[in-house]
């Protein structure tokens, strides 16, 4: 059993999301604030990018697939985000933005995109992967010290439920043991 | 060996501060927003006022000790928040705001202030407790049950640090074993 | 999803058991072998006793329900097992037997027990609580102590499973939490 | 801190030793009984060896180097082990034991050995891989899968120390995250 925070309960979800724990940890790792121009890739469900939205000045998000846009916008409605572009696009052919704070992508071979989010980002702008296997850290990692980044930091959050009640306070039996791996580096 | 993301590490730190494992699910799991308002006891340091001040519209900080509002001051400038109010105050006593979207409690016997936090929310606002022995979470989520808040909700956050090198990828050896246990509710 | 090791995945299973995961850490942890005499209580399906009994020279397991020694025999004739005396009895009432090695207690209120449990063991004999809930820790911890045991030590236990396939390395999505906190100390 | 069972402490340590977190796993996971014959490479400080020889009926444990046959033997001697054989030797080029009912592997490249290890345990017999990367997991399974070993499993232990005390029950602030990978599979 997977409990979702309030804000998330009303969402939809098509793709595999984010879940609130690795997003809390990409917003205070990353520093992401209220002037913060955030680059987003693939959109999936929007949870990253709409949780990206409510913090920051603006986002945009880059997606192939249109149905997955269709589940984001109505999460954007039901937020009522306006700060939020989803973009129908390539990150691995362009990104249009640049100047940005951060750059997240939750995409396959995402370290292939390397090189454009470098160039969308500002000196000192943050780039968050997220990454199921320990294979594709690795690969990511080293294109992230080839294409000139520093500061990598790779992580893993666990968040654990607890139960306290009336007979006595315990974690639950079961719970979420693995997303994926987060791995921050700095322009 | 404790790794601070790149925004913290010019920060100063006094009294204990809360890590930005533990700053980044108290983000996502309540949702705080740049609409938000907060009201943070006690300041400490300061570390999670400031952060809650970077993705939010405004942030009251409760502390009693004047050292420590000195501290969290320096620490403004440092990153330029202009968003914060740092209180001498004792939030026991009285919580001047109202209708906020966020209490966050890190201090001593917190759960004598849930009353007050609970007057100062509006309805559908969220409270976060930072706890660090089990006996206080216990005593914290009666208090909560008591006041009337609903969504009760214990965690407690693991953020593990990866070595990803030549030699191989893997954790490191020794880590934060545990800070706090996060509880959060709603009114 | 839980993966037992091969010689547990033919046993029967009544009651709850103590998962591998935990008997491994009282084996290690207790430093039991070939010539130890262990006290066991509650049986329920036995896979601590006989466990125990795999690698010690006997174990007697105490159990108030006549149901699950029935079960923990059936399991006795599974692994072929002759060290194991399973009793009909309460130990808080009485440890027939002196001088063991090793007392482990899986039962409701085992801090009760631990009186007997202390006359039961050689000086040097360790005892080890299985138990759920972080107040029943707290209760047997101070039992320990008023009992005269030494080297009273706490732990919780966490195996995660990893899939090792052609498509990457990564922890299993979901997994076991928690069973129980592990109490050992020293006579 | 690392926190010791009581007859960890007296035991001499020369090179990197398995800790009793994972001896115990290794303990359970495997099913070493009182029966079992095993066999161990490398000795290293003979921490795993002279646990299993104190549960089974004979350990043979290979290691190359003299100066750390003569610590185990110091540590056999402290434990009162006399089921275990130390010899100088090369597991790449020969195990002269057959018939086993473990072998577990603590050396670089220690898939190398996987050959050899199958050949020296009986059908049902088992073996345990320790191995700190990601990447040297991989390897190993892969030679496992080659070598014809079934039911490959692949785990993390992690054993969290609690403080239970007057001011409160919590975990230690710090710990061991990780020491290595244990990898489990059966002839």
């Amino acid at each position: 059993m997977i409990v979702y925070p309030h804000i998330y309960r009303k969402l939809k979800r098509g793709p595999q999301v984010i879940l609130p724990k690795d997003i809390g940890i990409i917003l205070s790792y990353t520093g992401v604030s209220k002037n913060s121009v955030c680059i987003d890739a693939g959109t999936g469900s929007g949870w990253l990018a709409l949780s990206l939205a409510r913090v920051s000045k603006q986002v945009y998000s880059y997606e192939l697939r249109e149905d997955f846009i269709a589940i984001a916008e109505k999460n954007m409605k039901i937020l009522g985000i306006d700060n939020l572009t989803l973009k129908l696009g390539d990150v691995f052919q362009k990104i249009d933005e640049s100047d940005a704070d951060l750059v997240t992508l939750d995409m396959p071979n995402s370290d292939r995109a390397l090189g454009n989010a470098y160039k969308s980002l500002k000196v000192g702008g943050m780039v968050a992967g997220y990454l199921p296997h320990t294979e594709q850290v690795k690969t990511f990692v080293e294109a992230l010290n080839k294409e000139g980044f520093s500061d990598v930091h790779t992580v893993e959050v666990i968040v654990r439920d607890f139960l306290v009640r009336k007979e006595g306070m315990r974690p639950t039996n079961m719970g979420v043991w693995h997303t994926a791996y987060l791995v921050f580096a700095r322009k």
